[in-house]
């Protein structure tokens, strides 16, 4: 039996979700125009206890640049992680939307970056015209390799952020993992401060993602300063990224976030991926706070788990990374724990 | 009641897209890796009777720049009719995806150009490089306004095409109302010849729209010239519509394509245009060919019709546009047809 | 013997200009940390009477482009004249400048542009994000036709502009020729009200012509709201335009400005293309306001006077453009002179 | 007294570059239709002993972003060293003239690569199109540290270029310098088998520079497959880099070929750098190959030698970096050689 802990991209379609869609099969008004997608700011608003905006779109790669837009000019650049998922796997997506802007690379234990890091690399570049200035900084919450940014250490980008005039752009795609392991407050995971907390600090920009938690084809870009959706409201049309049909993308988004289902998909797969963790002792490469698991292994350990039917990827020579899913199954998940205890 | 004619945009999606949606809701591999979308090409080729390469992407407007981007490099230019989708619909997309590259527009009844039209255009740009040369022609199938290009134009088009060393692309939006038309050999309309006549001739990239058609969210880029597919692999990621779960776009295009739902959902579009051009008489500004019709009103008359109920866009001060779609009803058409044969 | 009024592009450089760039063969900081480029925002802000921040670039096509990127997003659009330099003779520059912003293409009389020309434009744009919206308007002083706007046609451009939220750029190729047109006051040709009257209206950037009036290499941006040209700054070194020895640049600006060496060259080749027009009578295709001439002539009288010795292009099959410049002839223009009157 | 070893490019124009210049100062065609800009394409043929085609433009960035963008394609890459001019000092203008293509960082000795370098990051993209392929490899002859590629360096690079389908450029601002070091033959210089070796191996396009080496505001980009050359055409123009009055630009390139001239002014600054790095022993960082020297020294020595009136860069917190001219004084080459030498 085939047991796919390859990547919750591939995860099935959540029933709820399925359920939104076909409520919505009935004509309305195309792209943007319909009775869902006009809900989504005042979801959100209501999610993150403040003024938000809003949009779809079908991919987080499209979430990410779309968001890096309304901040980074054609000759600006962006801070991320050198292991950043704008940097390694969106085929030079950012290089498309941002018109040539630059992507300046730290590093970072868990790929986190800190203030320190990121002013290590703004203070080593030379002022003027000959090396180019970044514009914003982009952070991936919980991280590439499936670890969470705490408030605090937010506080500190956004504080940095804030003083060297630079945007915050936050990668969201696991931002619902993160959010459940930091006790399921969305605007503490985006380093708002708490609901209560008012519209101090934090990121500008969310990728908040959906589609590796249940759902086909929809991730929000949610904007904490409303006046930057409308710029981006025409850089997403000019992509390509305004469907006609825009209301099964909003259907799939408002039923993510009725009765918090978000949070009850990512609490299952961030459960799941705790079990194999606890099995996994001090193999760990990094902390599991999220839904991804890298593991030292052999190859020949690696052969073991995949001829007992597990599927996932090797990471580098020596380890390998697993991922679950709001599906994952739990006998699966248990044998997976098992398989990987006895090794 | 309302009625609404607006556009096949905001029409519902055909039950047997949603079973096929439903179907592929088990894992498979991410992006296009998975068994649906590995199908594709042949069912392509199959269709249109020569080797083909097809890819999905979300809308009209990415399929359109995207095949645009296999002929035209950014110092370069594309002819198409003032009245194309790509000149006044795409919010700029064309000079986001070709980097700069330029509409040249020519004009011709019904929206649609005539090789005399673009030569006059190729022949007025002075040789060198202070004018922007063309790389390409652009062509919609059916036209803006609903007409169909009949395959002896679409051979002269493209003689003329590569007699001048210049990509042909179709934007086939509604490709399907155009094949019905002519009969439902997709070869013919796509200038290719025909089932039986090889590669010879014809468009070099098809956007093959399956949206307006009962489709949710999936339009096919077909190349007839699979090299072509290779290249627009990378734009399209790079453009960010390389979907995680693309197995639902593809179940999407095959469940159009099985059992030629693609023709039927069109025959019964263009026929209920039929049944309403029928009752306009000399109404029309242009002969009804696909599913969309152009009706001389005045405003008071347009009132009228809306005080009945029915939806529809103006169409400058004089005319009305009214669109059906596979899912017009049928009571709904006659009542139109009637409505305006009383006005 | 051969007399050329092809083009003021192929005219001498100036003896005053070759002086002060001798005169700056000494060893300086590279690109624009040298003390001659430091002095051009000084300099220009005495001639218009306002703050100015300046800088040279090496074409007048970079000129327009880099003023332009100051105004205008990439998902925006530049209206201009349909026969403007921007649009018919820079190779798609502005495309490249401006990351694919469409250029919006106006009618108008001696290739002059009015607010009501704009506005027909603006208002047939559909709202939202499916058009592509104007940021700027772009106007040529004097125009392609050598007609030179009057400041009350400047001030009603500007009030426009102002009104509708967007910047408003001059193409000032032959900025020079339309002051000594205008009495000398280079405010006055900009818009500007006057040197007396402070900072209201007028343009906010001027690509101020020098090579077609006696320069070599060095055109000026002229920035009237300062902070554009921090911006500007970085695109003119992204674009490869900040030259490493870039006092030989200022030094021929400067040279143009010092004892308005700039308007003398133009008020002579203003001087010699009256002379022409004189004996032209009405045959003139425009009024001669600057430094060109259209002429209604058959090939036959085109020969004709090529056989003279005469040199000029075409324009189109009816007429003949011929161009003076600051170091035309007085023998030769007194020849033509007779040639035309003779015909 | 101030003696400059900051920069070859603050040095003199050489005079028989003015002269040159002064020798075109004649009325001609614009743009690159005059005589002189008509005699490259043979001058180069005739110096590299094959086939080229040769375009001036005015600055190395621009001439090393248009030989790129004969290469690359907006979804490529650019493999180079890490401290390349394109990645350090040319404010994004690969991003601009490659649209977003990327630029992949190797290290390397003396900011040379080698083809193990640039494999190890060829070998590390993951297939597909989820990383930016490589299109190119640049290499900078001399280096940024002023180390010279040697030609079985060149070939090595060539045919892991040619192996893999990557063009290769080579960023010659020093290229001079470069063919000087090695014998003169500028066919060997560029990795192309010597003059008597026919077209094999080599690089494609080389930016030729002579701004650092005599001349005032003109670089020759050389293209060795000269079909390239015709797309580059209207990239320049497009790029703003046509210079209406080329004839001034080709004049310089000519006088700079004529008689050597490229090379005597290399050989002097090489001459003169030779003379301080045999002062400076063992504190030499690179071996000093063409006319730059980089130099252990601490703060206090840094001070000493600008207090007896020399000016340089520092390079980082413990070396200097000198560079020589075509036009470094003897004497002051010889007080540095001796003020070094007493530190």
């Amino acid at each position: 039996m085939v047991m796919k802990f390859l990547s919750d991209n591939a995860a099935r379609v959540h029933p709820r979700v399925w359920e939104a869609m076909r409520a919505a099969d009935t004509p309305d008004s195309p792209y943007d125009g319909d009775a869902l997608s006009n809900l989504l700011d005042e979801r959100f608003s209501a999610l993150f206890g403040r003024d938000c905006a809003a949009l779809w779109v079908a991919t987080g790669t499209a979430a990410n640049c779309l968001a890096l837009s309304a901040m980074v000019e054609p000759h600006g650049a962006v801070i991320c992680h050198r292991e950043a998922h704008i940097e390694m796997d969106e085929g030079g997506a950012p290089g498309f939307y941002l018109h040539g802007a630059k992507l300046l690379l730290a590093g970072g234990e868990g790929a986190k970056i800190t203030p320190e890091a990121v002013a290590r690399i703004v203070d080593s570049i030379r002022d003027g015209v000959h090396q180019v200035q970044p514009h914003a900084i982009s952070i991936t919450q919980a991280s590439e390799y499936g670890c969470v940014y705490r408030p605090e250490e937010l506080a500190g980008l956004a504080n940095f952020a804030r003083g060297r005039g630079l945007g915050l752009h936050m990668d969201g795609a696991r931002f619902a993992n993160a959010a459940a392991f930091l006790g399921g407050d969305p605007a503490l995971a985006a380093g708002l401060g708490g609901n209560a907390a008012g519209a101090a600090g934090g990121v500008d920009a969310l990728s908040f993602g959906m589609v590796k938690n249940g759902g086909m084809s929809a991730e929000a870009i949610v904007f904490f300063d409303p006046a930057m959706a409308d710029k981006v409201r025409f850089r997403r049309k000019r992509a390509g990224h305004l469907q006609s049909k825009g209301r099964y993308l909003a259907a799939q988004i408002l039923a993510m976030l009725e009765g918090d289902l978000w949070l009850d998909n990512a609490r299952a797969a961030n459960a799941a991926a705790g079990e194999i963790a606890a099995a996994a002792g001090d193999r760990l490469l990094h902390p599991v706070e999220a839904n991804e698991i890298f593991l030292t292994t052999t190859a020949v350990e690696r052969l073991a788990l995949r001829e007992l039917g597990f599927e996932f990827y090797d990471w580098g020579e020596e380890a390998a990374r697993l991922v679950t899913a709001w599906d994952s199954r739990e006998d699966q998940v248990s044998a997976l724990a098992k398989a990987i205890a006895a090794l």
